[in-house]
């Protein structure tokens, strides 16, 4: 419990963090694996193209028109439907199965496990993500995140921004709403998260969609914490 | 994937630990909660007393007399029901609930901290135990266990021995569950795990439920690995 708290800083016990966008670098790492494999295809799209599916899947699934899929399944279902666009439709299985293993092995942020460590000392700290819990567990254990608890959409059967997701981080700990804090990168992530009445942290990634495409970051209004990246909202919390 | 094994050591690539009993070492530590706080309580018996209300009341749950429980809610039904018996029946609810807290304190066993640290190089770890989800994680945080992912009933909503656990991590991890161990100091446990096809490892703990009820830890057939402790777990598995 952390109910001394200097200032106005939220007393939380639990940092819940998502984790595409916001602690790994989904984009240049998507583009990294391409230009390994097929450096004829345009990574910068592809990466592109692959997230884009992404929200469409989940709706999908959210609606009811789709059982509950796993995020590598549904990563896999988008892979097969833009690999004919990008002039790979010639994949076999196992070249599939493989490149759509690289969200597992997405590389963090470069200042992502420092700052993880940081907060680790002074929170419990635990991914709340759609990805499933294998492809965070194999994630973590290759980029060095040191999560205390590996929680993930597969647990509570249910996607962010549903409530389930953020109240049920709650839950787990045993814990009111406001003892939890989500940290993303995503102001609609955020809102969700206040919406459950979870405290909220905002870090800038102003590359999440590559270089070419520099996303808007500036502060919008109620987030408890705006912080440019993990190591500033460890200064920020005072780890 | 750790496909090239010396000599016959299974292949495996995740092995799943039970908790109380394997890796903390639940007797010795609610006799220490006890004697700080009611010395003039047998400590030996208020432990076994509670741990044994604990397989009748998951045994409720998994008929369906009684609804999805978590262990934190049956440990605490256990201990209203016992503290009469030990002469403290008097004790308010905020002492209740600190007491009951004593499942996330527990001590592990003084080499497993180490043991872990080892396994963890060459193997995905991971908890698989009856424990929620915060027990578990809390306990972790406490004891430095440095689990990759903290799996419970809690995640696949069926305690132990249901099939639905163990082939729950081959699930989760994407594999078959030959590639799974199950590390355990209970041959029921063990033997529920090779019925689903996992792989199993034996950990003894002599003195699991105390020094005046000593464990018979003699080997029995079936399992791929007897251990005395998990350093010498790590030492058969080449970490």
């Amino acid at each position: 419990m952390n109910d001394a708290k200097p200032g106005n800083l939220p007393a939380v016990d639990v940092l819940a963090f998502d984790i595409f966008g916001t602690v790994v670098d989904w984009h240049g790492s998507i583009v990294r694996e391409l230009a390994q494999r097929h450096p004829e295809v345009d990574g910068d799209a592809f990466a592109l193209a692959w997230r884009a599916g992404y929200r469409p899947a989940m709706a999908r699934v959210m609606s009811g028109e789709q059982g509950w899929t796993l995020i590598d399944d549904l990563h896999r279902g988008i892979l097969d439907a833009i690999l004919p666009q990008f002039g790979l439709a010639h994949l076999d299985e196992e070249a599939r199965r493989d490149l759509n293993r690289a969200w597992h092995r997405l590389d963090p942020w470069p200042e992502a496990v420092e700052g993880l460590q940081r907060l680790k000392r002074k929170y419990t700290i635990c991914t709340l993500s759609n990805g499933n819990l294998g492809l965070l567990t194999n994630m973590a254990k290759r980029a060095g995140l040191p999560w205390d608890c590996v929680l993930s959409a597969e647990v509570f059967r249910a996607y962010k921004p549903d409530p389930a997701t953020y109240l049920g981080v709650a839950r787990v700990f045993d814990l009111p709403p406001a003892r939890v804090m989500l940290v993303a990168a995503h102001h609609d992530d955020l809102a969700a998260a206040r919406g459950c009445g979870l405290r909220t942290a905002y870090v800038e990634r102003p590359l999440e969609f590559g270089p070419a495409h520099p996303k808007d970051v500036r502060p919008q209004e109620g987030n408890d914490l705006h912080s440019r990246n993990l190591l500033d909202l460890a200064d920020q919390l005072g780890c």
